[in-house]
């Protein structure tokens, strides 16, 4: 999918909502574990419900990978679903992969072209010849952590290089590898100020924005100091829309929260 | 398996060798894709000729992912094997992996529980909360990148953070970690001498060496620099032995190669 393609389907939508598929099987609506594949049938309702309030989907390989073979099935289905239904909807792996080059190059083949993801969300600590091989892959894109919303971010991400932060760093070495114009970064929500300076930096990539919701993130600092003038973020809630309920009415709810968000977006647009 | 063990096997066999199982099917014996499970096939075979000579194996988890289900079934079949047949080996899921506590607590499980490995790599970009949960497993090693062998080392790495390289921060750091006993270091063998560098941040923590070999790594200086009391290093090397030839004989010529090194490294110990 091209940038422009997915700018298209936020303005048409008036969305900029990516769904976290990170399902837990303890956290599921009991009726779903008598089915077959209780992950697939959970996400495939919660994709039938949300699709037209989102114009993405990234589910997180750590919940898929804890359940071994099974949970590679479900995160199988998963994209082959949404692919072959709602081929307009971004599709994001939260991998958060990087490795050599050449192991890279596995990587983004397992991603990209075995499961035909749209994007790959990848680790920086390994530099360039670590992420160059993901942006080797036309119309794919590739999600680098910048800044993320956890505690632990403060332990390296914002330690000072010289005379500015790492994240910093990071994001301006970034611009110069090959093939930057299919990068994207990862900013955490819940330091919003930041944006400022990061937009600074990178002022068009597409921010993928975590915390949104149960991290703590706000949505208004958000858009206030990240839009761009292609819009240039996709702000991700999992645990808040996917578990709204565990009752049968789950994927209702799910779509309930998601319309929520969407309008509040819809404001921005 | 705890250190002390994986100490004595290394006293035992005269040998602090890792073999990297980084299986790609264009580079086996053309006999084995006749087998149903290629990737197995080979990485049995491989194993039956050099366990004697080792004592640790990792398979990169790149390779398997790039086959889908099917990579995921070798890699689990692999560990199963070596933990039912070689249950004194240490195992290393080179994975690279690091995410959010609740999400890196998803892949512990998935690593130490699931495909029962002794250890598996993180990245450390996320910081604390993301290393940590791998580091509650008991009997478990968290192996975290530190100073990689590639060329994008240099990238992040070696920048200066205060008046000191980023990875020595992050080595010093991680000290500070709830199970900190627990953590060993990924450090590449392409900067042997940055060893001493190293050890005074952590003498005693065992260093997983990528790059001796294919990489370009010189296994005598590391041993100079980098040994430690309690022998504290763990060389790898992949390409250089699993491949060494094509043939039938592959099992066989892999064990000559594990072999030269093994008795460079009896002269260390």
């Amino acid at each position: 999918m091209t940038t422009q393609e997915l700018v298209a389907q936020i303005r048409k939508k008036k969305s900029f909502l990516c769904i976290g598929l990170d399902v837990d099987l303890d956290k599921i609506p009991a009726h779903l574990l008598k089915e077959e594949d209780p992950i697939f049938a959970f996400n495939k309702a919660i994709i039938d419900a949300t699709q037209h309030l989102c114009v993405a989907y990234k589910p997180n390989t750590a919940f898929y990978e804890a359940y071994g073979l099974k949970g590679w099935k479900s995160l199988e289905k998963t994209i082959y679903y949404l692919n072959e239904n709602y081929p307009e909807i971004f599709t994001i792996a939260d991998a958060k992969r990087g490795d050599i080059g050449n192991t890279s190059t596995m990587y983004a083949k397992a991603f990209f072209e075995d499961l035909a993801f749209d994007s790959v969300t990848v680790a920086p600590y390994m530099g360039k010849d670590s992420v160059e091989p993901f942006l080797a892959f036309e119309n794919k894109h590739t999600i680098m952590l910048a800044l993320t919303s956890n505690e632990g971010a403060f332990d390296f991400q914002t330690k000072k290089v010289g005379n500015r932060e790492f994240y910093k760093t990071v994001l301006e070495t970034s611009k110069n590898w090959k093939n930057s114009t299919n990068l994207m970064y990862v900013v955490g929500a819940t330091k919003a100020t930041y944006f400022t300076e990061i937009r600074k930096i990178v002022p068009n990539s597409f921010l993928l924005v975590p915390g949104v919701g149960a991290q703590g993130g706000n949505l208004k600092d958000v858009c206030k100091y990240g839009l761009s003038e292609n819009v240039g973020l996709l702000i991700n809630s999992s645990r808040g829309i996917i578990y709204a309920s565990n009752e049968v009415d789950f994927a209702e709810k799910a779509a309930e929260k998601a319309k929520e968000l969407q309008q509040e977006m819809e404001a921005f647009l």
